[in-house]
């Protein structure tokens, strides 16, 4: 049905196995930065105007790869779709964040809650064949989703929040309420992300973007158990290739070692870990992913090659034996790149990337 | 000049000694939450109002302690004063947070910089002593300043921000002028922090609030290099009595065994921090302080005992040797309390820590 794949070192990478140079793809690299992307979202209407229609989100996808040598594709949507398909009533107001018409806070809303028709979602998993046909095995395509405990934050505040009082209030005094959430939650988002690799994604990533809100004890009772919920439940490959699967905590970084412990392949991290003692501390038996602050690609061509050096360098070399497993970096900003970030400085960024972590393989970095 | 001290916990705590109990205070207690204080807050016309009032300061910082059996007090005050002595204009609209009329943004402004004369802080100093006459005695009274990393990201920005992209734009692109910045900040904040001292301040805590949005490495050197270089100018001790120094770097957890070089007595942690491994990777040499979620706040009162107890716990039982120094906690919460916290909660608290850190150390918590 697809073409087949061209470029593997994403794929590769995330399995831990010997890759020629590391691979580089960016958190939201389909956005706003990019000209041609609004000029899109202009024609569309609205952000989900993009998301729902299969032809838009293909076109937008795609836009960065016609720019920059990035070494895998991301859907382009949003990490609310489930919530919306539940029935909360998503939408974008012009400068706003992401709002809820009916946010779910007491128990009567609770009780409503059920995992949603996938049928609901249907444009999603359209949007990803689509992709994946445009990709035409170019570079693999990523699918992904919130995590239980991010759609908990936003399906209870109806907004981002500063505070998370909302929903750490219904977590601290009704703790049963949120675990009931929580679950729905886990299994919506396993059907979910397993509808997008029969559709088509070849990995797939769960975003835990407010994982890093909750205390200690929190975080592994209401973030990361339900995290591993969704793991447990998620297809391992799909026509006999193994899909991997991503996590990414933002904010996570004390908890490495029990992220460790999920059954996931990849763990990405944010721009306050330092890569080589998140290596020590996770072991050999997940890929690292991250972790350059975005804000760096406001520096001049050379501060940004000098600064992505620091990140391969704080990894460290990965194995350079092709016969074995061993420890491997895919290289990623920390968090979603800048909607004010020049275009240019993405082309800096991948090419030392490429380059630089070609030199470090063979032992000439500098 | 002043009455003697009735109430030594929190400072003896500070050096690491013995108390019968652990003391707590909690960051912002004097506040929003408070309906006397919002009355004040009203008379005084602003925030500034208050602050620049030694007779409103001293009103409102001595609220919660006619409320609550606090063990400290501390100056009500603002973190951005430094700043805006040095000329930078700032004013707190309505309903937002604190604004400057003249960022710094380049190198004509960084150049204008310098430690502002202190006779401008005087409001600052006179609150100190009045606030330290009318406690008469009953707790100690903590000065504070904002960190010089915290001040520059305010006024680089000019306000708060989200993604600290100008600030970080500063810091990539023109690093010397973020390091001169910084050194004329740091020995501004340093000599604040003594007038505080000499003025009647008991102890002083440098709030770090952005330390935790730096990439690892930058931390070390743009936050936590110009903490020290405050930390090494303070006075030790006024009047033959020492002067606890507390530092609080908000999400700084990944970093606290490099935060265990400080030359300060006490490091504050926020609510991801497990209490019982931050004291493994800190060593004896310091005091913690810390970290329940102020959400806890908006449970009902048994759950609020609950996680107050959970927070003790996960310290352990401080020594109960009253001949030697060892490590010691207070408590406090892991940042400010919320506006929206119910006045009987911080009661609920505050009774709480004191009861059960009592059992603790008679070896009967249950």
């Amino acid at each position: 049905m697809f073409a087949p794949l061209q470029n593997d070192t994403f794929l590769r990478a995330c399995l831990r196995q010997a890759t020629d140079y590391t691979p580089v793809w960016l958190m939201r690299q389909a956005g706003r930065y990019l000209p041609e992307y609004r000029a899109s979202r202009a024609k569309a209407g609205s952000f989900m105007g993009l998301a729902t229609s299969p032809d838009y989100a293909t076109e937008v996808t795609l836009q960065p790869l016609e720019r920059y040598p990035l070494d895998a594709a991301i859907l382009f949507s949003d990490i609310l779709t489930v919530p919306d398909a539940m029935g909360l009533g998503l939408s974008f107001a012009l400068g706003e964040g992401p709002r809820f018409a009916t946010p779910v806070r007491d128990e009567a809303a609770v009780a409503k809650l059920e995992v949603p028709d996938m049928e609901k979602l249907r444009y999603v998993f359209d949007a990803v064949t689509s992709i994946r046909k445009a990709l035409n095995g170019r570079v693999p395509l990523i699918g992904f989703s919130g995590s239980p405990w991010t759609l908990a934050c936003y399906m209870v505040e109806g907004a981002g929040s500063d505070d998370y009082r909302l929903v750490k209030t219904m977590l601290y005094q009704r703790p049963d309420l949120m675990h009931k959430m929580l679950a729905i939650n886990a299994d919506a988002v396993a059907a979910y992300l397993n509808a997008q690799i029969e559709a088509g994604a070849q990995a797939v990533m769960i975003f835990d973007s407010w994982g890093g809100v909750l205390a200690d004890a929190a975080f592994q009772t209401f973030s990361l158990a339900y995290t591993q919920r969704v793991l447990s439940q998620l297809k391992r490959s799909h026509e006999g290739v193994v899909i991997p699967r991503l996590v990414f905590t933002k904010g996570g970084g004390l908890w490495l070692e029990q992220m460790a412990g999920l059954d996931c392949e990849v763990l990405g991290l944010d721009w306050t870990v330092n890569l080589g003692q998140a290596r020590a501390r996770v072991g050999d038996r997940m890929a690292l992913q991250g972790n350059l602050d975005p804000n760096v690609l406001f520096a001049n061509p050379a501060q940004i090659e000098q600064e992505v050096a620091k990140v391969l360098e704080s990894f460290g070399t990965p194995h350079a034996d092709t016969r074995s497993s061993g420890p491997t970096h895919i290289f990623n900003l920390g968090h979603g790149i800048s909607q004010h970030t020049p275009p240019e400085s993405v082309e800096v960024l991948v090419r030392a990337v490429h380059a630089y972590s070609r030199r470090m393989r063979t032992g000439t970095p500098h």
